[in-house]
């Protein structure tokens, strides 16, 4: 059986090879890694570019492990006194042109020593500028890598994302969405092989997803109102991850990296108090889809 | 006995009063009043200035009733079943000059039909540069304000604040604090009168503890960096509001008016990952001095 320590391998490997990728494609910018440790076992290497085209993004890699906090094991209601092992890479990019979406991406296991383990993740897109031609392809792509482990993946997994990246408050999604999973582990006839194969499929998807909505966007034109725009949009992404996202609040709350965990945030968010949209404006057609349950792929 | 009526009237005649002298001091703005009704009972008036000085600042009235909602019986640990009242005043106010100081108040009145009533509220500072001189005039000022009351009401309201205003993930506090008050009610032999006359002594001291500190600096010449830094201050000054601040978090959840709540979010805020300061600048000075039980009065 597959090891945590191939998967956690894996895992640096596919951080290595994104951010190889994405310095390519930024041209300039070069990721700057911080390796850190923690207390009770485990460590990190969070890279951080801050380029031409990417303004400010985060390409994260974890294996962290030791005693399960207390607070961790009552708040996922697991078994006590247990050891735990997790590992994962987050991505987090801001780009600078508002014609290039905000991408995220996460995949991670986590084991214990009673034997319990699972596999989670997903990439979700939050475009300033909703373009439905790239949606459809964003969303057909993430389908068709779905499509190669079990053809009820896609369906299942878009809607868990509609309805995790929802800002509450605001009656309206972070962006047009894409998959969310997690707790994949030994049910309906699927082992842990089957479940890092999907997590492998899912890992390499994100440049061949990402790749062509920055590179077909990054030398538009913009002028100050699309910065604006970007910049409110900016500060929705901000009150999605500290008011509602469920892995920033207890990162936050259990002592993790808080550097490593931020760097979600956005360069230069704006608010504005009650901002309203032209009538018929492309901020206003943005702003109708960014709603739950639009399919994509039909 | 003083009735609820009378409370929020006075209330509206501070909202109105302190609207005034913030137009009158920033010179340009004005503020823009949004009236609005809660479908369950009551409603308020939200007020909204961007001028010269005060580049984004909200000073809201409301006056809402009803019955409980659920949420609040159990999150307040509350009697089922009541009607409710709760009226005050809340003020954010971000300024243009990084010298100048963020500045927020709240005071507050709440009753229930079962007879169950208390006062809250405080006044703190978010200086993106602390003047000790300033943050000195500040504490006096807020503590002879209490003394008038009741003197062991500032050096226990002064720590409610240092222990409320605290962002965790940082280890650092938002400001210098100030005070932080709630559930006054009719215990250690004091009366709704009493905790009346001190909410408006509250009320009252805002503008002359704020006032000095817009006009003695709004006019100080700041550059880029200075803004930068701003930037990052405002940064803060979210992270807690989303991730800490209950008054928020409660409001965000319990379907309360969005705009009014989010209207102490900052103009133009910035992240930086792992932000470091230079050794002996005004910035470091600043962050040095952002933490629990500094005393500004002895």
């Amino acid at each position: 059986m597959i090891s945590k320590e191939q998967i956690a391998n894996w895992f640096r490997s596919l951080q290595d090879d994104i951010c190889e990728q994405l310095e390519t494609a930024d041209g300039v910018g070069r990721f700057h890694e911080d390796q850190w440790q923690r207390a009770e076992g485990g460590g990190g290497r969070t890279r951080i570019i801050m380029g031409q085209h990417i303004e400010k993004g985060g390409v994260n890699f974890s294996a962290v492990h030791g005693p399960m906090p207390e607070k961790i094991t009552t708040a996922l209601k697991l078994e006590a006194g247990a050891d735990f092992f997790a590992s994962g890479v987050s991505i987090v990019l801001h780009p600078k042109n508002p014609f290039v979406p905000i991408i995220h991406m996460n995949v991670r296991y986590f084991e214990m020593s009673t034997g319990t383990w699972w596999f989670g993740g997903g990439i979700d897109l939050t475009p300033h500028y909703i373009n439905t031609k790239e949606a459809t392809f964003f969303h057909h792509t993430l389908k068709d890598a779905c499509d190669q482990h079990d053809i009820n993946y896609y369906p299942k997994f878009k809607k868990w994302a509609d309805d995790y990246f929802f800002i509450k408050h605001r009656n309206e999604t972070r962006g047009i969405g894409g998959i969310f999973y997690d707790r994949l582990s030994n049910k309906e006839g699927k082992t842990k092989e089957d479940h890092f194969a999907f997590t492998q499929t899912i890992g390499t998807t994100f440049c061949k997803v990402y790749l062509p909505l920055l590179n077909n966007n990054k030398h538009k034109s913009f002028s100050e109102k699309h910065q604006q725009w970007q910049a409110l949009r900016r500060g929705r992404y901000v009150e999605f991850n500290l008011v509602w996202d469920k892995g920033t609040k207890f990162g936050l709350d259990t002592n993790g990296r808080t550097e490593s965990i931020l760097m979600s945030m956005p360069p230069l968010a704006n608010w504005v108090y009650n901002h309203q949209m032209e009538k018929g404006s492309a901020e206003e057609k943005t702003s109708s889809l960014l709603k739950k349950n639009i399919s994509w792929v039909d």
